[in-house]
């Protein structure tokens, strides 16, 4: 719920800057006895990792994942699991220009209002980097509700404007802008690579869906499943929109077609809703999609103020990625791997 | 943070079913000596009050508030505020016939499935008349926020897909619409009686508008002030969709086009952002819309089933509205100030 | 964890005066499909209640508890619980006197420091009656635990100084003392007598047994079930002291002594430790102890100060008990079942 | 209030096990701009590190504390803290012996039954070694509070049954045995050689006072001053008594000699109450002890089961100091300041 915690039963804590020592999670309440696959852990942390390909951006950073406590003999004791990443790959100097410059786009401006004092070394806390720590306990979930039956997958459903006609969950997970259509994907590259020429950057969007996840988890009122499935995929720096089945479009539609017709058993035959009816998880598939705004970093020079006030224009030079969508879905991912898993817990203490 | 609660300062906790006897909620967490305004927080309560106009259901509940607990000699003490209110107008005899049906697009089965038991009696708590809970507790808040020059006003800016052009937000909280814009509101009056001649119903987009909201309120990382926003709108029961600022609309703009500018000393040239960035409000208008999908309780025949998993026709007679997005204007502006006045207190806690 | 709400998974919040309109509690989180018994939630408030034996204080309050939501059909629906008890008897002109002083061993002077304003109307939210919420909700707790084979009971072991000698506790919940021993009761009440007698009161120790927890219920580290327990005891208006099992007695004895030597297959040949175990429940009976300090409302003189800061002659008339340990029994059972119906709860999320 | 998470404003989350890699706090909450003197953190740990005396046990750990997160040029930013403490010299292979021996008096057989699993090196989570990070927590509230005037100090007040009868803090603070009567000390001191001597161990009181606390700290009704102090203080491993003030003397007096008379303007003649009245902080010294019962681990044989369920004796070698009392003052001193600067925070949430 707050700050740098959340979740009820499975709660995370994270911590850590861009330019710090350390990046890191503590997840709290961790049911005992899960063989965790620390190898599973790096490969998402992998998956988020900057320099991929040529068109991400050039930060080197191994990302290599430490289990501090609550691991004993490979399984989880139910004791609080802190998992470390180091920075390793951390130039200050290419930020020291910007120390007091509020880049447009950025929370320089606000975390300076808010604290009175900036970490400007690459954003300090309010880096992107942060989602590392998110990835890796994300796994940690993932691992929890695999057994279940739940699989989370995320995707790239729009770059740059352009939607996908195809979906190959599969392949997304292998491309590089984690795009399912192989054919969309290439006029997306392009455009990626003509806002890098253009010192500009691209939007997307991401969908995220839940397979596997029975009926009956989530928790009116306020904790309502997609209200906390919004909450935390909000939570990702760039995303400014969440929408649960289909979202906006069912404002447009008449009951009798938004309305998802029960079959027997308990079957449906549309999923309009997104797999949630009044909070609670329907046994259908969990569908998600956040709008992801383009990277606040550009070479294209901007109008902004200093810390004193005064006019200046930013021009951000670095390491940054045209388009962070790609990235943020692996983040996606891991946010609703952890609502998911912290809804079970929750049903569980419930109903047993 | 978790099922019938929310907030971390200002703390509320809703109780009450749609035909129990009562409804109310418990504020935990308001500041001492604020003069509270109960015939205010009526106000607030008669305009999400059904039956208000033709156009609307037909239940009639005066729904007045009562204050059990934290008032001395009309100031709150800092102790436990309750609001109670009586429900009057609960015949449940309308619903007999659907205690063992599932209404498409509604909780029942959901309910059914987590809890093995459902009060079939109006929705019992999955009824959209928890609501008036939240808007009492909102109408607190409010008072809390007003003496800082912070205002919080929603209106529709869509309904039965047609947007609006002009907004007058004065004249939307009197409009039975909520609508701001006197010319598209006539068409969408046609719309809403269309559907309920049709025997269907109809969705909306609302959006709301916080002013005044000075920079440095709301905490990175899971407490970002939109990430809380947008599970709070979200956990109202028809919204499908949030979005802050331009939304889905950044996901397909360049980030030249995107980043608001920055002017001497602290102001902003656009508010593509919707006045929070890095989870942070920046100073500007705080700007939300969300999806609410068409109301699901129609006359139209549904497919459905029943308990027994038998296929089922339903029908939905009894007292609904054919479209509940303006009744949720004052719910989705209460679900804002109680934010925004818990953002309010996380901030003095963190700076005095 | 917060001011007027406690609970981790079975979470209560409560609210309302001593002299305002209402008393009452919100359970949130209660499992659904419990045949709830209202008339043993009202025994035990009806144990709680003043002017039940000429040894105690004359209000004549009924304190008959409603029920207002969470109930369907007499079984609780996993929706929250509000039960609401009316003030009846209160007589505010007692108190007019006091508006402006403050009675020494009271929170009228925190209470003033704390929020500038104070109820001073029989204590407001700071009166012994608060606990008839408490009450209510332990109750409800209680019948969450009974299927479980789990009882609490407390009662008297010392009063004015007087240890007693015998235990039975079957008798103790049925004596005005709550004391299990009659023939040292007979002394309490003649020491209690004399108390009011002087115009003044006398403290004892409560102690409430545990009996049939299982071994493994609780949370290291800052959730242990002790530290839950201690925290939930003292939060109880008189209480100043509270011990586990042999307690501070342990203090003194030697490791070889306070040690509980274990018995094949899992049991003990002593209970020093009181039942828990590094804050885990250990299967056997689970012992605490509280010390409640002498009622501070006495006719006796006493000197203190007025709100202006001028000294001041405090002499509280009214209707006081001499001795509140015995009033006590209820409320710290109650403290106690709602901190082992959660540590249930968490114990079912964390290994189903 | 739950599991290895404490604190509301100021929230801590802990993590480690005695022979795992690492100990480690993130504080949350911490407000930004205190210039933090991490070698103030380091003496704090130093006093409660092994080694430090012959009266204490061998195991030598450098306990060096190294900050991974929310520093930004030796200020905090606002970003949770995060404090690491590697661990050294674990040598698991003395603990080999009691893989499957539940140690009398420790935890092994209730986290066993708890968790199905448990890390026998050394104790693992449930080892004395967890309250480093507690201390190095406390020592970040200490700094924080200081500015305030606010200082918190704990001594011995009895050891093995030994009470002290003169007081001098300073002199306590760098003693061996934490004792501030250097008499009795002596007296002490040959007790624990003698209980080494047996193989056995002895207990004794920790008593904390907070000076320099202003009046209105401390959230009735749950969240009472003295009960969250209470809950913090029983969560230290081998505690199993909290008193406040004179605690269970109070239980023995009558009310005109418990009630603290006041004195114009503002102020008490007594202190029995211990600084706290109806749970808020009264602006009196807060006093506190806790009971300290006998370290378990002893060379004396003992009588106890194994993982089977068989009869088994169990002598416990290795590094165990014959008492932890003295061991036990920095961190009851740290769980005392972690409340505090809670409550400060609270306080200025509430009224600014």
């Amino acid at each position: 719920m707050s700050v740098s915690q959340t979740g009820r039963l499975l709660r995370i804590t994270t911590f850590g800057e861009s330019h710090g020592p350390a990046l890191g999670v503590v997840l709290d309440g961790v049911p005992p006895r899960l063989h965790l696959d620390l190898e599973a852990v790096q490969q998402e942390l992998d998956l988020r990792r900057p320099g991929r390909s040529p068109l991400h951006s050039a930060r080197a950073e191994s990302d290599r994942v430490e289990a501090l406590s609550g691991l004993f003999q490979g399984q989880t004791t139910g004791a609080p699991l802190c998992l470390l990443i180091r920075n390793e790959d951390s130039n200050s100097t290419d930020y020291a220009a910007l120390r007091d410059l509020y880049r447009p786009g950025h929370a320089d401006f606000t975390v300076q209002a808010k604290y009175g004092i900036r970490d400007w070394r690459g954003g300090g806390r309010a880096s992107g980097r942060e989602t590392a720590a998110r990835v890796a306990a994300g796994a940690v979930a993932r691992q929890l509700l695999a057994p279940l039956g739940v699989a989370v997958q995320g995707h790239v459903v729009e770059l740059a404007g352009i939607p996908i006609r195809a979906v190959d969950l599969e392949a997304a997970r292998s491309h590089p802008l984690r795009c399912g259509d192989p054919v969309m994907a290439q006029h997306m590259e392009r455009a990626v690579e003509q806002a890098r020429h253009d010192g500009d950057s691209v939007g997307g969007v991401v969908e995220v869906v839940a397979r596997g996840v029975p009926a009956g988890w989530g928790d009116p009122v306020f904790g309502k499943l997609d209200a906390l499935l919004a909450g935390a995929l909000m939570s990702i720096g760039a995303v400014k929109g969440v929408e649960v089945g289909d979202g906006f479009a069912l404002a447009r539609m008449r009951g009798s077609e938004a309305n998802d017709a029960m079959q027997p058993p308990d079957g449906f035959a549309t999923n309009h809703a997104g797999g949630v009816l009044g909070g609670i998880s329907s046994g259908q598939q969990i569908v998600l999609r956040c709008a992801v705004k383009p990277t606040p970093s550009i070479r294209h020079p901007q109008q902004s103020v200093d810390r004193a006030g005064q006019a200046a224009t930013v021009s951000t030079g670095g390491r940054h990625d045209p388009c962070i969508a790609p990235r943020l879905v692996p983040v996606a991912e891991a946010m609703t791997c952890l609502v998911l898993a912290d809804a079970w817990l929750g049903q569980r203490a419930l109903v047993g």
